[in-house]
Formats: C-alpha cells, sequence, structure tokens
C-alpha cells in the first residue's frame, strides 16, 4: 500500500508503473495482479484506503469549523500524498461532478444541515455549496493548490499565520448568527 | 495553441503525444519542435498564453471582492481547460510554493494592501494568505477541486445558487469593517 500509494500520488493513474510498485513493495506482478485484478483497481484501492483514513482522523466538527478547517491544512502538512491522489483522481478519472463514490459526504451534509437549523452555521447557504467552500478554503495551500502549496520546510510563523488568517476567514463566512457575538456589536 | 490546450488540458504534460498535437493543427514535428524547442517548452507557451488572457479577462477588482469570485465561477464553466492545465503543472511541475512564475500576483498584491490601508478589506490577513484563500474558495467548483466539479450541463438554478453562495461568503470573509454596515446592526 506504501509503496502504491508513493507511485501514484507522484506520477497519477496513467503514469504510475506497476514494475515500480512491486519492485519497491518486494512484490511480483503476478500477485498484485491477483490480488486487485488491474493498475487501475489498484489505484481504486489505495484511494479508498486514504479517505477512510481521512474521514477517521479528522471528522467534520460543526462546532468548530475553523477548527476543521485548521486540522485539514495540518493535514495536508503531514500527509501531501493523499490530496495529490484526489487531484490525479479529478484530472485523470472525474473532470466534473461529486469527486467521491459513495455517500461519504451524506453524513458531513447530515451534521451540516443541523447546525443550520440550530442558527450554528449560515442557513443561507445550501449544504453541500458550504462544504464545498469549506473544504476549498482549508485546502487554499494544499499540494493541489492554484495559489501557493505550503511545505514542511516553511517556518513555523508561516504556518501559525495561515491557520490563524484560515480560522478567521472561516469563521466569518460560515457560521450562524447564533455564533457571532462578536459582531453583534 | 488549440490543439496543444486541448491535448495538454486532457492529458497532462507527460501524458501529453506531440504526435497527436502536430496531427490535429495539420503541422509537423519538425515545425512544432523547430518554433518551440520540446514539449514542455510548449506547455511553458500554452500555460503562459491562458494565464496572460486570465489576468487580461478576469481582473482583481477589490471594490466588488464577491463580483470578482462569481467572475472566476463563470470562467471554470467556459474555459475549464485553463484550470486544469494549472493543475498538471501543480502535480507534474511545482509540488510546492507558488505556482505561477513571474509577478503575476504582485500586482494583485499591492492592490489588496490599498484597500486593506483604506478598511475596505480586512487588513488582520496578510494579503498573500487573502488572495490564496478567496482564490481557493472562488474555484470551488472548478474542474480541479476535490469536492465537486461544476459543469456547463448544469441548471442555470445551481450555477446561480453558487454564484450567490459565494458571493455571499467572499463578503463576510475578507471584507474589511469599513465595507460591512450590514453587520453593524
Amino acid at each position: 500500500m506504501d509503496a502504491a500509494t508513493a507511485e501514484f500520488a507522484k506520477r497519477g493513474i496513467a503514469g504510475a508503473r506497476v514494475d515500480r510498485i512491486v519492485a519497491a513493495a518486494k512484490s511480483n506482478k503476478a500477485q498484485l495482479y491477483q490480488y486487485f485484478g488491474s493498475k487501475d483497481r489498484l489505484f481504486d484501492a489505495v484511494f479508498e484506503h486514504h479517505v477512510t483514513w481521512l474521514i477517521d482522523e479528522v471528522p467534520l466538527d460543526t462546532d468548530d469549523l475553523p477548527g476543521y478547517a485548521v486540522a485539514l491544512y495540518d493535514m495536508c502538512l503531514k500527509r501531501p500524498a493523499l490530496i495529490r491522489l484526489a487531484a490525479w483522481m479529478r484530472l485523470e478519472r472525474k473532470p466534473t461532478g461529486v469527486l467521491l463514490p459513495g455517500g461519504g459526504d451524506e453524513a458531513k451534509l447530515a451534521l451540516i444541515r443541523v447546525a443550520q437549523d440550530n442558527g450554528d452555521l449560515d442557513a443561507a447557504l445550501d449544504a453541500g455549496d458550504l462544504l464545498s467552500m469549506l473544504t476549498a478554503i482549508a485546502l487554499s495551500w494544499s499540494p493541489a493548490s492554484l495559489q501557493v502549496a505550503a511545505s514542511a520546510r516553511e517556518t513555523r510563523a508561516v504556518h501559525e499565520r495561515r491557520r490563524a488568517g484560515l480560522a478567521a476567514a472561516v469563521r466569518h463566512a460560515f457560521l450562524g448568527s447564533a455564533s457571532r457575538p462578536q459582531e453583534a456589536k
């Protein structure tokens, strides 16, 4: 799984070479094809593995949307491969529509709708749009960013500045009136 | 240029085939290599062509940040190739740091700093961070989105809903106190 993650993250689906994966994993092609069927299905397995990890590791917390966004920022620094896999998936497989197959987002949307009903999140926004914009702004500096992609080699001060700016922007952008006492003045 | 744009946007830099480009352009390889030197330099020329177009076509207007974000949303629908070229560039060439070479962003950063000094934009944010977050949220539904990529085949109502949500989120997220009279109540 590690060898396949590294190869797919680096070169994408079309660019990945099964030879390199089996060499790095000290396995062989026959074994890999027997288990996964094809390079495409191996990619599916790798991608699903990382998405499942992400949903467990960085759960959506509608009581602390800024904290959730910052956790996604930190995840990008720790696991750049995950975001790169998703970006290859978008470019090579899914030019339009929802990227993640299955109902991974349904649970998040249900949480958002409850928080909107409670006045904790802006109820004027469509829940799906809110999730799309929240994810996008949290990934502003991701390895798939079209502006600036952060790296773990940058200084702590730079990361802290971005985390604080992201938390503030998310607070202002999405929180409902019940969660904006600081702006009621 | 059209033939190269289509091929690079579809398959990326490594995946693009010069044979297909010259066939589609009714040109020949000798001519192409004489003019551009290499497939990599052809990609550079194509990418620069589209970035220059974008900077002219969708100028940053700090008096109307929500309108600028919506114009980027619309541009993604009209020119999906441009965003895909940028995404391939990020994955294949520039894993970290600023994506665009040259000083394309310096002019935008200068405008943002002036607007921050005037109180029109939130002065607590670093200008570069503001530009990164603004771009990211405006590209929430872009062809490189890791959530939902919009398509021109969707209904007008869906596009209008996203434009309105995006404009509201940008207004709340980045505008300075001088531009937030509606929240002073």
